[in-house]
């Protein structure tokens, strides 16, 4: 034992957890270890059966996130070199909204050999997308009844939300509804595990499950959906709601046992990888807009004022920390468009150089682009290839390319589309700002950040200072900084991240020049925006065009 | 000398000229030979001199040209076999609007000692667009004075035409434009050199030097343009006028010692590559729109009847055939875009697949893209790369692709490309039919055509029957055919053509459900096609935004 104390974050993503033992006086990141899930997500089968899942399934098996608190989090801290005595608490952030149907003891009803063979007896990944029929259905009542709460979610509830996914399960499945005590986020179950006690957590409250001003969606709403649900809240989701970064609870001896740390330190309570994040860059101010980038892009935002703004994922009071608005959007392909592109748009020439010269594609063609000057490739892009969350929310859109002539290079491409993704975030930034919520700054966490270009153009297009979270693990650094707060040693979250996390300000700040060109750029960008985004419905006429003709040889 | 006559089509193409031995029987294409130009196309510099040529230049050497005579015409007619003594006469097709500037004997400027470092003195090449500005002046005048000859053209002349490239010359090289005592189709030119006579083919007379109803631009016009332009037509221009078939002349002693024909042979009179080929095809009827498909397609028809045609490269009566209104349109960017696509936007495992396969990119592209339905890829393209000639005649628009998904393949975009160049022809078919001018059967000649999925397309996609010209030296077969109908062959060229020329007719039909699939694409593609080609400005102005900055890593 030291007068040094440690606390634990566990970050649980799509695929594995990471745990990250982190310094309390400083936030030193000491060691962190990734545990990959035994199944990862379930698209085609359950283990061990041959049904195939229908299309758009995403399930996960919850005993694979215990396994990373019994593997990772033990192996993280062996490597640390600390005494695990020193360790005063553990902190979990988890992807949203994940959901797991449950008994009364927190047991998954997968785990009952009765459901084994049920499919809505797992847990339903974020990106789980079948109960759109269901959302539909919830956004259709919600606005013929004006539901108060609705503009606090840009006016549409998502398909990856609670009650679409509740409902799905009513509509499908009637006995695995009928046997679930309790519907539980899986950043809440897990939290269960350590502690024993299910606490909701106030962020996915809200933005997941729909509580606003204290309330759920109203028995008479939900009715209206579907008489048979017309109890889900009170009967499977309503439940103790806990602040981010207190106590959820103290870690239990099972738990104890599983993560080789001491039994009885506080647990915090659960929270999302995203939110923990602005903790993390010590960017819980008003105004600082945290992106974290990656395959896709979640912004998140704290501010003083409450105010609808369209196409927002949500507004929720305590939802990033207690006492401010927090705002979330989106941007559902960033990375991933980036991956796209190289996979199936760059020819061999530059393959093979890139592979001579030691560098990925990607580090390739940002070496390259990075050469021109701003609009030269006489493109513009639209970066809807995963559809648009924000500000359209319409998943059916998808990308184009504008401007190619027999001179464009796949680095012009290339570049067009960073840029577009950069116009995409601006076009979030000026609707917050015209609907009264200011933006000040741009904080970028996540693996995107490292590409120098990518960051300058941001700073460019969207016209704000950038700043960068140096950390390689900011959710789990986030999750450890919550887990400070929780067990006391500050006086409170925002205590405990201007102590603990950082973000590196004005690591680009726009070039005159360049911010001037892209105005002109954006105009053309806002100009097909609108025309392909509201101004008809050709994206979604499209994909309904040909009928698929499954053949061999492509798939 | 056996019963068995015969002919020699000399085609003049871009970088070489092809010539062809004939049987007048049958048309039977007995051998061919094909001569690269020594000078290719000047665009950097003239031969011998360091000073660098501006922007979009594009000359020849007009030497070039005779030296295909000397070369491949003994070539051709020696790997034929036969006794030159049995040719009956000569024919000749060229690009156009390619212009010579020549002294009153025909010697081009060029070839004098003190012209030979003036880069006006050369033969400009149809693809020498430096005289945008000259067109843009002629287009201004001849609109505010609602010349009675513009709607010929679809409303608008090229800065590739006669006008603007004697324009160019006289503002910026007065010395040479005073020197020029003719200033001569190439198609002219070299006829001029076989015969010893200069005489005007009423081909491009008519599209070229905007000679309609038996007049060119009036003296008042020309003045209007710029009062030193007012005796352009008759000081360099205007001169007797050779109708398409007859011959020009007879073959001189010194052009039969260069070809080894027999000297005074029948010459037929200058004529177009796209033009000459109708007659190879057999398609002289009206209705039947023969489509030249290379790296731009040109198409031509002939027609009872005269109507105004939007957007259109002009209507020339006797311009195809004697008696008949003879159309032109054409697509400025086919086989090129997807040439284009092939070497810069398909990733190296499709390259290395169609290696081991021995299968071009093309060929394997296309297989690929043929096992899917119609509109499965969900994607629209537009086709404009290169510009657009018919129907918008604008030279700054760029390709668009819309559609794209995380899960679209460069098989996917390849074929939306087929499929746009596609949808261009059939737009160009509409116009024609909107206008008043029948379009009832596609015909289609050149290298593109051996591609049989983009042939399905075509017929789909334009919903009529396609038939093929099965000659791979198309326009040089027609040049043999106005050579056997100058030499008296036969009565006119339609009936050499009837008996010389030939398409095979349905090699594709249309394919009633592609039909209907296609209905539904086509409909997106116009609407794609009215808002970036007529609502907006975006594509020119994105080719304004970017300031380019040279930079020699990617030039």
């Amino acid at each position: 034992m030291s007068s040094e104390k440690y606390t634990v974050g566990v970050d649980f993503g799509t695929l594995s957890g990471r745990a990250l033992v982190v310094r309390v006086r400083d936030g030193a990141e000491l060691a962190a270890a990734e545990h990959l899930y035994e199944h990862a997500v379930l698209t085609e089968t359950l283990p061990g059966r041959a049904d195939r899942l229908p299309p758009q399934w995403a399930l996960q098996v919850p005993r694979d996130y215990v396994d990373v608190l019994r593997t990772a989090v033990p192996r993280a801290v062996a490597e640390a070199g600390i005494d695990p005595v020193d360790v005063i608490g553990i902190g979990t952030d988890f992807t949203a909204c994940t959901m797991v149907p449950v008994r009364a003891d927190g047991t998954p009803l997968c785990e009952l050999a009765e459901f084994a063979d049920r499919p809505h007896a797992y847990a339903k990944l974020w990106r789980h997308h079948s109960p759109q029929s269901q959302a539909d259905r919830i956004n259709a009542v919600a606005a013929q009844r004006n539901e108060s709460w609705l503009p606090r979610y840009g006016g549409l509830i998502s398909s990856e939300w609670e009650f679409a996914k509740a409902l799905e399960i009513l509509d499908e499945d009637p006995a695995v509804y009928a046997a679930m005590d309790h519907f539980v986020e899986a950043a809440d179950w897990i939290v269960w595990q350590l502690c024993g006690t299910y606490v909701r957590n106030a962020c996915t409250a809200g933005y997941k499950g729909i509580r606003q001003d204290g309330h759920y969606p109203s028995r008479e709403f939900l009715a209206a959906v579907r008489p048979e649900f017309a109890d889900f809240v009170t009967d499977k989701l309503e439940h103790r709601i806990g602040r981010l970064g207190e106590p959820a609870g103290t870690l239990t001896a099972q738990a104890a046992q599983w993560t080789r740390l001491p039994a009885g330190i506080p647990v915090a309570v659960g929270n999302v990888d995203a939110h923990v994040t602005v903790a993390a860059a010590d960017a819980l101010e008003p105004g600082a807009l945290v992106a974290i980038m990656g395959t896709s892009t979640c912004h998140v935002m704290n501010s003083d004022v409450l105010r609808e703004v369209p196409g927002m994922c949500g507004v929720v009071l305590d939802g990033i920390s207690s006492g401010s608005w927090g705002y979330e959007a989106g941007q559902s392909g960033v990375g991933d468009i980036f991956g796209w592109f190289v996979d199936n748009c760059v020819p061999e020439s530059h393959q093979a150089e890139a592979r001579r010269r030691g560098l990925s594609l990607h580090q390739y063609l940002s070496e390259l682009a990075g050469r021109q000057g701003v609009g030269e490739h006489g493109l513009i892009a639209l970066d809807w290839h995963s559809g648009n969350r924000s500000v359209l929310v319409d998943h059916e859109l998808s990308g184009v390319m504008v401007g190619q002539t027999l001179a464009t290079t796949c680095v012009d491409m290339y570049r067009a589309l960073l840029e577009a993704t950069a116009f995409g975030t601006r076009m979030i930034v000026e609707t917050f700002v015209r609907s009264g919520v200011p933006v000040t700054e741009l904080v970028v966490a996540g693996g995107l950040l490292k590409n120098s270009l990518l960051m300058q153009i941001y700073a460019d297009a969207v016209g704000l200072p950038l700043s960068v979270v140096p950390s390689p693990q900011a959710p789990a650094l986030g999750s450890a900084i919550h887990a400070a707060a929780a067990a006391g040693a500050f006086a409170d979250v925002p205590a405990a991240a201007h102590q603990m996390g950082t973000r590196i300000r004005n690591a680009y700040t726009p070039i005159p020049a360049n911010v001037a060109a892209y105005e002109q750029l954006y105009r053309e960008y806002v100009a097909a925006y609108e025309w392909f985004g509201r101004g008809n419905g050709m994206m979604r006429r499209l994909r309904r065009i040909g009928t698929p003709q499954p053949v061999g040889a492509l798939s």
